[in-house]
């Protein structure tokens, strides 16, 4: 999405394939910097320190992590021991777990010396394929707007919790990317953006992304949003989903819960 | 209750009546800090910028700003201009306007002279009153918590929000009453303490003063308190209330609402 008018993805690949760039989100919203990832170290501790966060993101970084791997060392061994590493870094991304799968099958089969620019292109189609899903979930929640917004005829306000934006994929976001397009299309929308303690990823991520898009929003304390719902203030809610069970119990960021059964007690639809 | 092995009341007036003490709450928990009040103006700014806060305390500083205009000017003038003054300090406490009326109901119809004695005299009572029923919620409390713990056999583990402690009120507290009394008793009690956003006051003040008299206690952000009901981490909640309504409705901190809808939903007890 846009940032000061330039479109940006949270991770990119040089063209010489020589590294990888990410935005040091823990520096957001004071300071905006990418960061080079040289070496399978540098993902493994982009990951850990959550400079990158969100299990899409995760997902796409460790996937990086294992070409940067490669790069150095394209034996058997040098490829087990990047995943045991990079699958280690965080607990709960379902992401990771996949992305690393997929990365084993792209490259493991092949002669040493096609395994660089394999896995370089796996892991660019792992991001093609995270930002298309985003934008898949983000044209079926554009029609719940739309479809409130030309029944109700003003403003559409939108409780959402954590950050589920494109910081948190590699663009468009989950959560947010029917916000962003609605709000693309003209539809009037502003955003109740949930502080999200401990770690204040509303405040300092979902903030920052929906402003610099140039999305109407207000950051609350997570304490208010029953209260916004009680007084007929949130039309909609959407949140992300750290792991989702077949039967549609959702994991995800502490304090979700507390909002979907607000939502509930409301009447207030709640998306993940 | 104790601070450092030490009995205190959230305010109490100089022996010769002279100025009325508090504690600078906003010092919490960092600085335990005694400030005195000495002129009706004193009384309003400390109640204004929330030196003390909670509707019972505020009502009892209002009562002792009565006392400290009358020591300045005893006139009929002068105690309407207090009144005035105390009422618009803060919008939320029922109890200020209470123990305004009831300043005024024991010095309007006595002469000058008699009007500053009578004044504290008043506002004495309003605090001893204060304690007393502090005192009854806690002992109504206590039952819950006791027969509980003859049933479970281990420790109780209760969930609080912002702050109906001793700091609150004059002592005891009105939601932390029973767990004072629990624990007085040899009763095993763990409580949960919400942060309460946006200004603290669970980590601020509830923290410090369970702290301070030796409950046990852990601090947990707003948005836990669902997942540890859940996870069966919660036994029972007990929380204040700014107003209740006729018809049991309460009005309280910003999030007891949501904290009460999480109770409802795991079969948790929830008191107010």
């Amino acid at each position: 999405m846009q940032v000061d008018g330039k479109h940006y993805r949270s991770i990119w690949p040089l063209a010489d394939h020589s590294a990888v760039e990410i935005i040091d989100q823990r520096k957001l919203p004071h300071i905006f910097e990418v960061v080079r990832l040289e070496q399978l170290e540098d993902a493994a501790t982009a990951i850990r320190d959550m400079c990158v966060r969100g299990a899409p993101l995760i997902g796409a970084t460790a996937a990086y992590g294992v070409c940067l791997a490669l790069r150095t060392d394209t034996s058997d061994m040098a490829l087990a021991r990047a995943v045991d590493l990079l699958q280690a870094t965080r607990p709960t991304a379902i992401n990771l777990k996949w992305a690393l799968s997929e990365m084993i099958a792209a490259v493991e089969n092949l002669p040493r010396e096609k395994r660089i620019e394999a896995a370089f292109q796996r892991a660019a189609e792992i991001c093609d394929e995270d930002v298309e899903l985003c934008r898949a979930m983000g044209r079926s929640g554009f029609r719940l707007i739309e479809s409130m917004w030309q029944h109700k005829g003003e403003t559409i306000n939108i409780l959402t919790h954590c950050n589920a934006g494109w910081l948190a994929t590699v663009d468009w976001g989950t959560a947010l990317a029917p916000i962003y397009m609605a709000h693309d299309a003209g539809i009037p929308v502003h955003v109740w953006v949930d502080e999200t303690r401990p770690r204040n990823q509303g405040a300092h991520l979902t903030a920052w992304e929906l402003g610099k898009h140039g999305v109407p929003h207000s950051l609350i304390v997570d304490n208010a949003g029953g209260h916004l719902m009680q007084h007929g203030q949130v039309d909609i809610c959407f949140v992300g989903t750290d792991r989702t069970t077949a039967s549609g119990d959702v994991c995800n960021k502490i304090g979700t819960y507390l909002k979907a059964l607000a939502a509930r007690d409301n009447g207030v639809p709640f998306y993940v």
